[in-house]
């Protein structure tokens, strides 16, 4: 948490006030307690308030909000779930929350198209019991309850991605409300286009700084016919990551693929109630007819057998494989609950397949000279893992600490030709990471971008990348 | 073709021709015969020939053609394969050509990540070719011999796009070069990655407007284990069309779903040498484990049988499915060959799956008024398919009508939430149906990114979208 926020603002300008409770009534506010709600996330950072929050409750009240705060020069930050983990949504130059987990419509579900498009402010749960009678499902998974503008706009994934692609992959189009507040809608519900340049794509992942997510369309999937979840632990570190490495260099088309540390599994045990054995563990998932389902796991067993994996144990009843998943999900609580009141920080590297080995390992080591507890996790098929961090937010030591370690785990991957963030977005966080990936010459084209949709700097301002240039070092 | 082009322009200018020579020596050429074979593609467009060529062979070579060009407000136009359909790489507003065929090195193979880089210029049968020895696979085959510097260009895809995805999805990264000549890299071989703007999206597609691209990183996949292809015919065009919404709407991993008229195998039969029966039909090819393989043909001619398709033929041995899928790629030439002297203007509308029959039939009804004969064909698992128009390009009649039942299936197609080219680009002969397809918020937001990135317009210019805003209709 290297980063310097100056606390010191001018107040929101009365006329600006006037017209959003004129607009909003009492869906305006600037009450303490609604502030400070929108001023955190998950990740480790202080609480930083916006000035006022404004609750949308259709995309004419995003353009309202839009124009009111660029005629004042003030600041917007969507907010959605607020289950970023980069300090995405916090007001650091203050300015108004546009809150739109009000927009919680699913506008139309496109059965036979295996389609949906839903209001930014749907979460992934929902939109996935409105689809119950369909016999589809969206299948992208972060693990939070997140909302789809959110996902759209951190290009979340998951746990499935190794098979069905992350948010890139997923949306098909959205509608936007820029900074001037004009409303503009990208793709169309083709599954495939080459119709001008890929809007829909560049704001898939730009976490609010070029525009305000409305509503996002995206693919839907027909709910596979069988699933099994195995889980299968390994004496050694290596031979878990060697097992996933082998299925997915064989194309087996794995739903699921989860690395967990021993102590790990240990956490887990202890929050979830679960009796698994404290080792290197692979959780599964296979989906799809019953003879493929069959055949891909007969495959990974065999490799897993290989590699000494053992304990291979099954999960097909749908409440037994929820129950594994749960457990799963739950990683982020489990590990916080093992050391009360840590803060967790997340690291979050991708790196190609053929480096995950080294690149986990190596995680591994850097964190053997933590003075605090760590453990891992991830969707090691996509050849990204989390190393959480559980430091004592009131221990600068170890705050400082955990940041050096962030970075040379970052560094390690980014060295392999990977990336500092698989999923989470850069936020505040991953600022000085993603300068250091892309360069000065991408970043350019990306302030390019920004200057050119955002003139006045007033879409989430400040994450992402500095709109000045790198100072070059003094020699 | 209703543009309008102007011949007269100024010569280039002396200093640039003396800093392209110095530069360049033979590699830059003025010859009347390698303008006009850089001023022509498969498009219907009479030539417009560049008033130079060079021949890049290093990235280095487009730093300095850009430098150049750029200093002396000369226009640069990126030259592949010549296989645009859409008048991509015609001249209208001269310049220099700048061929990137002999940029033709696999830059690395990471088998084991699966990934590959190329330089722009290598084709996708050479990278093929290259990849032999390796068990993987280039599967995005838009049917020409295309360049993948091209192909990332007008975010391609092909016959294998129903289980790959496009280019879109299998592009990983770019190395570009801006027009101010800096060369910028994108994206990492990472498989996703949540790190910025989407910056390797944005130029796929960009059709040369925003950069020239100089290496392309891919995705590659496993050689499947197993592979049959299938022919099968319909009594009616609508048989085959649901037969293909039921695989898809199933979940069936097609690999590969062709549609074919009539006429359009009668053209095959003729040209090909093959025995096809003439009636509507589809060819399929599935991929996987032997297993898969199975289950997957099992569960299609399940569907077709319901719909009354007959001759359900296999090729399952490696010589007899290439002869199949040569006989599919040569549609185009077959087509041109039933009449002698004719071009092919194609259309590439792409709709959402469930609307494919009334897309396709709609088509095929507004063709019965053609004074020309027309075929269809196309990509139909997704959604994606081509009328070809055969006209003749000495008659103005026949070319106008040509247009106006293009644009009569384009806004069949765009009415239905589909778009006016799934795969083939926009160049300069969709200009009016991607205004009316992407509206003129969606245009202005292009507007930003273009003049962002090439504040000069010399990049491809007068390609994609007009610069200028659209003018109101007058009352």
């Amino acid at each position: 948490m290297t980063a310097h926020f100056s606390t010191v603002r001018p107040p929101l300008p009365d006329t600006l006030v006037s017209e959003l409770q004129a607009h909003f009534g009492e869906r305006f506010s600037r009450t303490q307690a609604l502030r400070e709600q929108h001023g955190r996330d998950e990740s480790a950072y202080p609480i930083m308030p916006p000035d006022g929050v404004v609750f949308a409750e259709s995309t004419d009240d995003i353009v309202a909000t839009l124009r009111s705060c660029t005629n004042h020069g003030v600041p917007v930050i969507p907010f959605g779930a607020g289950s970023s983990m980069e300090g995405h949504v916090l007001a650091h130059q203050g300015g108004i929350s546009i809150d739109l987990s009000r927009m919680n419509q699913v506008l139309a579900i496109h059965a036979e198209d295996m389609t949906a498009t839903v209001q930014a402010g749907v979460t992934r749960r929902q939109l996935n019991t409105a689809l119950r009678q369909t016999g589809l499902v969206f299948p992208i998974d972060p693990g939070a309850d997140a909302s789809l503008g959110g996902m759209a706009a951190t290009r979340a994934s998951g746990t499935n991605a190794v098979r069905y692609g992350s948010m890139r992959e997923n949306v098909l189009g959205l509608t936007v409300v820029t900074a001037a507040g004009r409303v503009v809608r990208t793709g169309t519900r083709a599954r495939k286009s080459s119709a001008g340049y890929d809007l829909t794509r560049l704001f898939v992942g730009s976490e609010g700084t070029l525009c305000v997510i409305a509503e996002v369309t995206v693919r839907l999937y027909p709910e596979p016919e069988a699933a099994a979840a195995a889980v299968c632990c390994f004496e050694q570190v290596s031979d878990a990551v060697n097992a996933v490495i082998q299925t997915i260099q064989m194309g087996i088309p794995v739903a699921r693929c989860e690395f967990l540390s021993a102590n790990m599994i240990g956490a887990i045990n202890a929050h979830s109630k679960t009796t698994l054995r404290e080792a290197p563990t692979l959780f599964f998932e296979f989906q799809g007819s019953s003879e493929g389902v069959k055949e891909q796991s007969q495959q990974v067993q065999a490799i897993a057998h290989e590699l000494g994996g053992q304990d291979f144990e099954w999960a097909t009843r749908p409440e037994d494989r929820s129950r594994l998943w749960n457990a799963r999900h739950n990683a982020l609580f489990a590990a916080q609950q093992s050391r009360p009141g840590c803060r967790v920080i997340s690291t979050d590297t991708c790196v190609p397949i053929s480096r995950l080995a080294a690149s986990l390992e190596g995680a591994a080591h850097i964190l053997t000279q933590a003075p605090f507890p760590s453990m891992l996790v991830g969707h090691v098929g996509d050849g990204n893992f989390h190393a959480l961090l559980l430091v004592d937010p009131d221990s600068p030591h170890e705050m400082a600490i955990a940041e050096q370690l962030n970075e040379r785990i970052v560094r390690l991957a980014v060295a392999m030709d990977g990336t500092c963030t698989g999923e989470h977005g850069i936020g505040l966080h991953k600022m000085p990471y993603l300068a250091e990936e892309a360069g000065e010459d991408a970043i350019d084209l990306m302030r390019i971008v920004k200057r050119g949709l955002d003139p006045l700097n007033l879409l989430n301002p400040g994450k992402m990348f500095s709109l000045e240039p790198t100072p070059a070092p003094t020699a």
